[in-house]
């Protein structure tokens, strides 16, 4: 891999628009959990426009430790937090037009990890708060605060739910948040989300006794019992969706008997599932739903155990409000389109961020992210900056 | 474990009886592949006893080094065969009441690892002929033949299939055979097997499209097919069963898909099933019929493979004739009990020996075999060993 000069090694300052600060973001290689100079650069960029700014890392037993980030300029209400994560998920096994972590633009698109999720959306983020603070200057009537963790991609256990509760700690007090993560499927402006389904795993084991398969009857091959019960539980759907959520859905993801020989029956067969529910269910109530199913469909002639993991997931919404109309407005007065308000997708950091104050999602266009060759438009990026920059000047209107 | 000294070390000759004989190899730890002196102990008694004995041994790239033993008296005909194997499976991970490389005799029950599967019918076979040729001396019409192998157990590939082929090439011909495996279930004399089942195994794996569980429309989950089409090969019985033979078996013995992450939808999910088939079928027959009801489950919904292992195992039955009445014979005169004539249980080396000649199988009480604290009861091998003298009684009449 080549040696890559970042552009503000030649210049002596960190640039601060939008593609220049993702381009740089991208080069220091911040796989989860390496903090990779990324957090270093947001600390210089944020520190050079007056934000004071923290950087706790946190640890715990079993977890590598993990740096994080938090600014934050002005001491008033109201706080609007931009929050984001600064990990990307490897390169992958799969060979990339560009190098991953050189931030190269062809034909209008700039290549690289975390390009879409969401080093870009960072670079929008703080190019607008840049640009935000040359127009206003610092004393406009509120604050603003970053909230940038190094653990999304990972296990999330030393990230965003340890820096909130460190902020809250201090009497750190905010009253919205706009997470950058990619919300659009396939256009920028497309669509918002504004709650997330939860997500509920389990592991179903089915016992039965080893035995020869020669001598069946001898035997109880608990497979049978398992195609029985995993059947019931794909046969008919959990719900049929609600006002602002899908239907909730249940997929196996894997089935493991791990009996080497051909001759045996085995004596158990364990299968894991998850579930994305919607705002009908709690972990409760759909857990306690899955085990009726089972129940039923086992009756007494299969013997089974379902070990339903702790649920740090629920299904949450951020209820329509003042602050979803802003950021709609936003988005509408740059491309054109009215964002559908969606709950699809799977989880983020907002799963932590709701108990702390109204969270809504909007970033780049995901279609790139964790794969190969992932990119972005140069033209996206300059866009979404515009539309963070339009935020902030709505949030906080001069007349105030 | 203690050191111990065989009967023949301290009396010089190797034993002649049953219990003796069975007490002497139990106590050679013959795991396959290892010889353990089992067959060199053999091989002492019959050369005494006037037997010309062959040692060969087999291997091929892959499998170990096997050793064999073909031994014979008479070089007329007829010539009856006593098959069978000296390689026992391990003594396992329980705790044994007595060593199980020891031969202890306790109330009447003779422990170790082999005492009924099958180093007691091996004593029972050599203390009849042995009891035999005192009986009637060496000069019978007719022969003898042992046909021992150390790799039944095992992989069975450097065993009697090349055992058989390597008598065959020296002109070696055969009229009947006995082999003497643990046949009866609960009591001896109940049961005689004259044919076996064949078995064919598959594998069967479903493709998907691997994705993430929160995007479930942009990936194809393999395991809902898979639980369809296994559901589909066990729902109906293959067939009611024949003349000889109970009904074919099939027996999911493994399913594994082998996806560490709960969050993701795998690409594909394995399964293998073995069946057990009677003389409606054979492996192609079977093999197509399978294929049939997977098409059938399958329709255009399902993407599946199908990879039917070679079977080397077909169903076989070995019509019963004057070599079964004789055996039979023996039973009733012995135990009272007229044996049934059954074709049920797992494969053995029977499904070699059928090619070359005749064969039925009968030998001790199978209850206790591959298990912790496999044990005989003194007084079966005593009556086995009558039984298997009966035989060649009745096989060498004086008369002839
Ligand atoms: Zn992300
Ligand atoms: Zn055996």
């Amino acid at each position: 891999m080549e040696t890559v000069t970042s552009p503000e090694d030649r210049s002596g300052s960190p640039p601060s628009d939008a593609v220049g600060l993702t381009r740089a973001l991208i080069r220091c290689p911040s796989v989860t959990p390496a903090e990779g100079g990324a957090l270093a650069l947001i600390a210089r960029v944020l520190g050079r426009a007056g934000f004071s700014v923290a950087r706790p890392a946190f640890a715990e037993p079993g977890s590598p430790e993990v740096e994080n980030l938090y600014a934050r300029i002005g001491t008033g209400a109201p706080c609007l937090v931009f929050a984001g994560h600064t990990d990307v998920v490897p390169a992958g096994e799969g060979a990339w037009r560009h190098d991953p972590f050189a931030g190269a633009v062809e034909d209008g698109m700039l290549y690289g990890r975390g390009a879409v999720d969401m080093k870009g959306g960072l670079g929008c983020m703080l190019a607008a708060a840049l640009a935000f603070l040359d127009r206003r200057g610092p004393d406009f009537p509120g604050s603003i605060a970053f909230l940038i963790t190094g653990d999304e991609e990972g296990p999330a256990i030393n990230g965003t739910v340890k820096l909130l509760a460190w902020a809250r700690d201090r009497g750190e007090r905010f009253d919205h948040c706009l997470l950058g993560e990619p919300t659009n499927p396939a256009a920028l402006g497309e669509m918002i989300k504004i709650g997330r389904r939860g997500s509920l795993t389990g592991r179903l084991t089915v016992h039965g006794r080893q035995g020869h398969v020669a001598y069946p009857h001898k035997a109880e091959n608990p497979i049978p019992g398992l195609l029985r019960l995993a059947s019931a539980l794909v046969a008919a759907p959990l719900d049929g969706g609600t006002r602002h959520f899908d239907a909730s859905n249940l997929e196996f993801t894997t089935i493991d008997v791990g009996n080497p020989a051909t001759n045996v029956i085995p004596a158990s067969a364990r299968a894991t599932f998850n579930v994305r529910f919607n705002d009908d269910w709690t972990a409760e109530t759909l857990g306690a739903e899955i085990r009726r199913r089972l129940e039923a469909a086992a009756g007494n002639a299969v013997r089974f155990t379902l070990d339903l993991q702790p649920s740090n997931s629920p299904a949450f919404l951020t209820r329509p409000d003042g602050f979803v109309d802003l950021v709609t407005a936003a988005i509408r007065a740059e491309t054109g389109l009215t964002p559908v308000l969606s709950t699809t997708g799977g989880t983020s950091d907002a799963r932590f961020i709701k108990d702390h104050c109204p969270v809504i999602e909007f970033g780049l266009v995901g279609e790139t992210m964790h794969q190969v060759d992932e990119c972005v438009a140069v033209a996206d990026l300059e866009r979404l900056a515009a539309i963070y920059g339009r935020v902030l000047d709505a949030y906080f209107p001069i007349s105030s």
